[in-house]
Order: C-alpha cells, then structure tokens, then sequence
C-alpha cells in the first residue's frame, strides 16, 4: 500500500523556515542551517537523502514553487531549474490556473486550484503504487496534517534555534505520532513518525 | 569542570507542558505524554533516567515546586512528596523568602528571592566539582539560556503534538546548539546539546 509521505527540515524550536522569507531568502534568515546536513554531510546521509525523491509523484505548496515570487511570472521557470531533483509529477497547490510547465528528467509541474484532496488525488492517480511525498512549506504540510491525509512524517531536526519564522504543526488540531525510526549525523537527528488520526 | 545541564521532555511541538497548566495537572493536559518513556519503558532508558539526577545542586522555577499552588501554603510541603529524587540541595526561584524545607533523603529545597545568576552562584558552590542541574519549568529553563548559562542541554522529545501549552526556547535569542548526542526508545528521541553563545 503506498503512503502519503512528508520529509521536512524543522530547526529544534519547530520552525521549517527562519524569519524573513523573501525571494532571495526563501527558507528565511539562517534558513539554510536546516539543511546542512544534506550538503556537509550527504556521505553520512546518503540513504536519507534519496529517500526523500523516492516518491511517484510530489506535493507542493505555491510559495515552494515561485520560491516567494508573489504573482505569477510566466517567464519565471520557479525556483527548482532546469531539471529539478524530482522526475516525476509534481502538483502545485494555487489559486492561479496555469498549464503545466514540463522541465527536464521527468518533472512536470501541475497547478492545482481546487484543494488539498483534490491535488492528493491527482498525485495518487500519477503515483501508482509508489508514495506520494508532501515537499512543504510548513502551511501544505500543516493542512495535509490537520486533513489527517499524511502517513509518515519525517522530521530532519537539525541543531539550530530560530525563535520566528514558519511554524510545522500549527493548527494541526488533535494527531497522534507514533515514533518508528530514529537516526542522526552531527549535524541532524532524523525521526520518522507514523501519524494517527488522534492521539487518544 | 562541572557543566550546567538541562534535562526536559519537550512534545515534537516545542511544548515542555501542555494547555491549561493547574494544580492538579501542574504539566497541563496531555502532559503525561511527554514522560511515559519514563514509566512504561524505565528499562530501555534506565541510563538516561539515572543521569537526570546526576547533579551536586539542582534548580528548579517556584511552580515546579508549588505544582502550581498560588502563594505559599506552609502547611504545604511541595509536590516531591517525603523524599524527592534528587538527595542534594534543590534551589527554588521565587519572589517570597521562605525559611530552607528539609526533606527525607538528603534533598533540602532553599528559595532564592535575587535571580537566577545568585541562584546557581549558590548551586555551583553546593554542588562542588559536580553538575548543576536546572530542572524547569520553561520559565526557568528559557532564562538560563537567555542567559548563556547553560551548557548542556538533554532534550527528551516525545512523540506527541500538543498545539499549545508552555514553550521552550521562546524569548531565548540568538544561541548555538551542537548536537553531541542521540539515542532513542520506542517512546522517546534523546538529543544532547552543547550550548555556545550564538550560532555564529
């Protein structure tokens, strides 16, 4: 059975982003420091990494995909370049209509405007049997979360502490987690959790 | 050299107390979620238990002593029962003078009206060549970091989403984490932090 996945980068006070989210800062202030580990210590982290792309089709929230870019700029080919890390569907969450935007290696970007189910839909049909991974920001994640849609969250917990910024779990209402898979480098802990519909 | 350390269980949230915090439930509700790894899985963490009382003094905000009772009762002998489990001097942080209250055990509790850098003066000296352990609530955890007095921090992160409640590294500011540390059981990540003075 596939699964609805999340892999999520979160500083140690909970935030996936820093403060200040801007163009040229997408993830924030300090906001590269959550992921570190992914390029210090991609040796040590190599089997994590590539799970993250492991996935038959992607979600993403429209700030993921403009990297911040407030309305659409059609020359503006997002944030991922030419040939972005995911070679598969990847759906869009938005209120803009727009066409699909085909880049190199198998990535094709989908503007979903009718909701979270209805983009989980999509990417179940494109998936198959393989996952559908949730890529974030922390408002997608929080809704997949709050809608009880996401399986399997894997959190990236890494050694910084930003006090502002885009908050995982917010409003995410009554979950339950169950902790399935621990490891870590120097620079992260990584922890996988089944989630449940409630913690009861 | 003696390090100033902190063990709390935090939720995966930031929360080291649930919402509605109160006498008869002094870690809010759901709290108890937060140490079930310390009851039901005592075994798996018994190293881990036995170092969080590993210390010459101890450090602890007024609530964590009161449990949440308002203004002193003297008939009132503290939440920690006869003979609380840490068998050396335990300083309290208060605003109310308040003669030392011995108890079974060798833990004597003695309140520290003149702040928080007085209080562990007085800790480091009880303590000698041993480690100051500052034992929460949030309050009091956040201020010694605030403060650059902590230098190791051992974070108990639960598998639990409380959503509210009381936060840690709220106000703390610009500090440092290395992560030196991680072990996990099937209720629990254990991650150890040295604290340095910014991120830098």
């Amino acid at each position: 059975m596939s699964k609805v996945t999340c892999d999520i980068a979160m500083s140690v006070d909970g935030f996936v982003a820093g403060p200040n989210q801007r163009l040229d800062e997408p993830i924030g202030d300090g906001g590269d420091l959550l992921h570190r580990w992914m390029f210090e210590e991609a040796e040590a982290n190599a089997e994590v990494i590539e799970s993250i792309t492991d996935a038959g089709a992607f979600i993403m929230g429209r700030n993921m995909f403009t990297a911040g870019r407030g309305d659409w700029d059609l020359e503006w080919k997002g944030y991922w370049g030419e040939e972005p890390p995911y070679h598969a569907p990847v759906f869009v969450l938005t209120h803009h209509p727009r066409e699909p935007v085909p880049r190199e290696g198998g990535t094709t970007f989908h503007f979903v405007t009718d909701g979270i189910e209805s983009a989980l839909g999509r990417a179940r049909d494109a998936a198959g049997d393989r996952n559908v991974a949730i890529c974030g920001g922390a408002q997608t994640v929080n809704q997949y979360l709050a809608a009880g849609l996401l399986d399997e969250l894997r959190l990236h917990i890494a050694p910084v502490v930003f006090g502002a910024g885009a908050r995982l779990f917010e409003g995410v209402g009554d979950i339950g987690l169950e902790q399935t898979a621990v490891s870590r480098s120097d620079l992260v802990t990584h922890v996988t959790y089944r989630v449940t519909p409630s913690r009861g």
